[in-house]
């Protein structure tokens, strides 16, 4: 069994944001040379998602309407966490709405994928350096 | 390591409808002749999920009904994505919130379930040919 | 390729709870001797949850609080699962939005961790013997 390990890191301008990481994922599948396996991408990040969806700018609008809706940040008294001095107990709700991590199924060295598959970071309290998790195993 | 890949293929006569697939992907674990690993088992469409569940017909209304109120089909044009032509912006939602995927283990053979654990395809666009994979990795 | 498989057993005294396992998972992880490679812990039972988040009390407040007024217990008679008899439709939508799984990846014989990722064992429909399920696979 082989096993590769890549981290991506990243900074959004803004506090909600939606990043395809597609190609970073393909060129980490490239150098593990892993053929047949399982490809986890998860946020190392607990207020920040990793999820695929559709590369369509409509979409991620829709999704961050959703979200804010469901979660909205203001007021932010209206989070308990937020009595720690974070200002972020809106992130961690939309963070598990919209998924950790993925599984991605490795074939013939390449991400097996339908039609329309991409990857995506998503992040809900940007700003700051944060992290993604790539780790392949196979053969 | 073995590893085991195998397509199926789905035409749902709804926009919105829930599929118990565990018998196909037991089928796929017997045929792959693993016995110990974990069993990946995806949609390849970004508006269908695959989850685990009850398999009880009162659920999975209440699963339609919760899943309609948050995120409506009409008026289809609430969502940007619409604009493209589409008419499923809604979809793409649904299936955030039920996800896209569920990771199995395998333990001597069999699929180590709980005593109700069900694998649902959930279709929310449903009315056209659309696929789930399923990806066996372990010996 | 080596696999390790473990459960932990919980009986809640609420409805409703988060427990961190985590340190169990190091230990199913440290008896493994497994160094690279994916540990999936799941929920075995249909109405509970596991996940990735911060370890804070304010938090799991936020989270009950979400959830329940997305997902509310009563009135019981607002879900159709209940007409079997159940009172705990609520908690298999609970379950829905929390997710069943994590995959985390093993590197160096340690789970990969982000700086505030904890496991939580997320319980919906409590007072009874339920299980989670620990697989690592790798070598």
């Amino acid at each position: 069994m082989k096993s590769h390990r890549e981290e991506l890191w990243f900074e959004t301008p803004n506090r909600m944001d939606f990043i395809n990481i597609t190609q970073q994922v393909e060129a980490a599948l490239a150098k593990s040379g892993i053929q047949e396996g399982l490809c986890l991408v998860n946020a190392m990040h607990i207020t920040a998602s990793v999820f695929i969806n559709d590369d369509e700018r409509g979409l991620h609008s829709d999704y961050a309407r959703f979200l804010e809706k469901l979660a909205p940040h203001e007021p932010t008294s209206a989070y308990q966490h937020n009595r720690t001095g974070e200002d972020n107990g809106d992130a961690h709700i939309k963070r598990q709405l919209m998924g950790r991590e993925v599984v991605v199924a490795v074939t013939n060295g390449a991400l097996d994928f339908g039609p329309w598959e991409q990857i995506f970071y998503g992040e809900f309290d940007g700003r700051r350096r944060k992290r993604v998790l790539i780790k392949i195993i196979g053969e």
